[in-house]
């Protein structure tokens, strides 16, 4: 849990002259800096750099400390709204290749926030039932309800990567998927939920270290599934897969983020920022209270 | 977040030597020291009391910093359990008077363990559907599925709670649902889920303050409902449907425990040391690999 940092740190180790200085480390801002834009090719990407910023580890487990407080502050704000009648939320959707770290994201970033307000989902392959219905079925019965972060641990989007890497439908059914995903998701933005998209990615030399030490620890083997070796053979044709998926999903109202993900702590600190940027977005307030207050208080004294 | 704690307070703060003597404040253990037994009256506890525990507040929020690791492993270890075959949960049942700290509990114990291990639920006034069902349909649906920590803030104990208070249902219904409960539990714990289930009990004035904070800062309107006023006439009627609650439900396979919840630290305390009893009565080890390790270690080298 050494990445989880709690108000007491904050209140520790940065003022407010030090959370500036850890915030300029961004180039420009996470949400623009890491944002999928044409002509980036995950073909190309170093999985080992840290893209639009400037710090090192200690500086950004510091800023994710110090942006602890405001995170936790904005989810409870927006988990209020939602009790309030508002209709806003939040969907984190993390995508990436085996061990690129989705569960850590979910273990220390989410858990910044209280877990009442957090719905959080992880899809694996679809029972028959889930199949039977259609891809897109289970996933609109996982979107957040007024009020909460949801975080999808794959999500439907895995319809355009295994499906189609392992030929699980004719290619001109997952090709379709991709206008229904966008449409889908318009959707789900003009109902008031503000999506958030990652692409963790991994290098296969990083994949291939982290395969190895799930090997050499009996706690770790249960992380482990022979058919993690299948993937790393079709790595190639995963970028390829991901590649597209990015140029046809990246739409203005669900862009993509690409984060490189060889370094556990800038996938951390830039699902942390990209989090805290959407809800910053959202200008949240207090609700204001739908009963008279000082008729409350005489009432109550009374009681 | 201050009652958050993270493994680094608990290298900083606790050898073995001081985790001894911080456990030893229980004068047996909390699930015993805590568990309701006849003769014990929710009429006449003191919610201000610290029932089985002589610690003061630092001591009893250091025992929680200094469990937390302990808890977080065994929740893992239940996770890959889950993960691996395994066919056992843990369920925690929350139930307590308005502003008793169901949330807070939620918030700092829960949040102490991996979002990913958790299911928490908030079951408000049931749906038009939901009601349709039976009251025991979406606490079914709602069950920890293996490897879970199923949260319940409220639960199928409404049913003889306000459903009892505001007479929502003939006394000759109501009534039934102690020994339905009963059997539900019964067949739920067979199935391998240890359930753990905790009344929180703030006392009348107590109460006051906490309504009055909220009434006090606009943060906190949204949390503030008029109808509170109505629950606080109802108090003795609360009290005596808690009373018949216990007498009737706490059995040998779910037994209820009751924890006074004037100082939220002490209430916070007992509950994330029953979580940590009941996932200790597990015996959790690791699963064993399902393959072979040494194999799999050579076609990943290759890989």
């Amino acid at each position: 849990m050494s990445g989880r940092h709690t108000r007491h740190d904050l209140e520790r180790t940065a003022d407010d002259d030090a959370l500036r200085d850890l915030e300029k480390m961004w180039h420009d801002s996470p949400e623009r800096d890491l944002r999928w834009h044409p002509g980036l090719d995950v073909h190309d990407l170093d999985c080992n750099s840290t893209p639009g910023y400037d710090g090192n580890k200690g500086d950004g487990e510091a800023l994710v400390a110090a942006h602890a407080a405001e995170l936790d502050d904005l989810q409870e704000r927006l988990f209020a709204e939602g009790r309030s009648g508002g209709s806003r939320s939040v969907l984190l959707v993390l995508q990436g290749l085996d061990t690129a770290g989705k569960g850590g994201i979910v273990r220390h970033v989410v858990g910044l926030v209280d877990p009442q307000g957090v719905a959080h989902r992880a899809f694996g392959v679809p029972t028959e039932k889930e199949a039977a219905k259609g891809y897109l079925w289970r996933i609109r019965n996982a979107l957040p309800t007024p009020g909460m972060i949801g975080v999808f641990d794959r999500s439907h989007y895995e319809q355009v990567l295994v499906v189609r890497v392992d030929e699980l439908e004719p290619e001109e059914t997952w090709r379709a998927h991709y206008d229904e995903i966008n449409e889908f998701e318009a959707e789900v933005a003009a109902s008031g939920t503000t999506i958030i998209k990652v692409a963790l990615m991994v290098s296969r030399d990083e994949q291939k270290k982290r395969l190895t030490q799930r090997l050499e620890r009996p706690d770790k083997y249960w992380k482990y599934n022979p058919a993690d070796l299948k993937a790393r053979r079709q790595f190639g044709a995963y970028l390829d897969a991901y590649q597209e998926l990015l140029e046809r999903t990246s739409t203005d109202v669900a862009p993509w983020h690409v984060v490189p993900a060889d370094k556990k702590w800038f996938s951390r600190l830039a699902v942390s920022e990209l989090l805290l940027a959407a809800l910053r977005s959202l200008d949240l307030g207090w609700p204001p209270a739908d009963f008279d207050v000082e008729e409350q208080k005489r009432l109550l004294a009374e009681s």
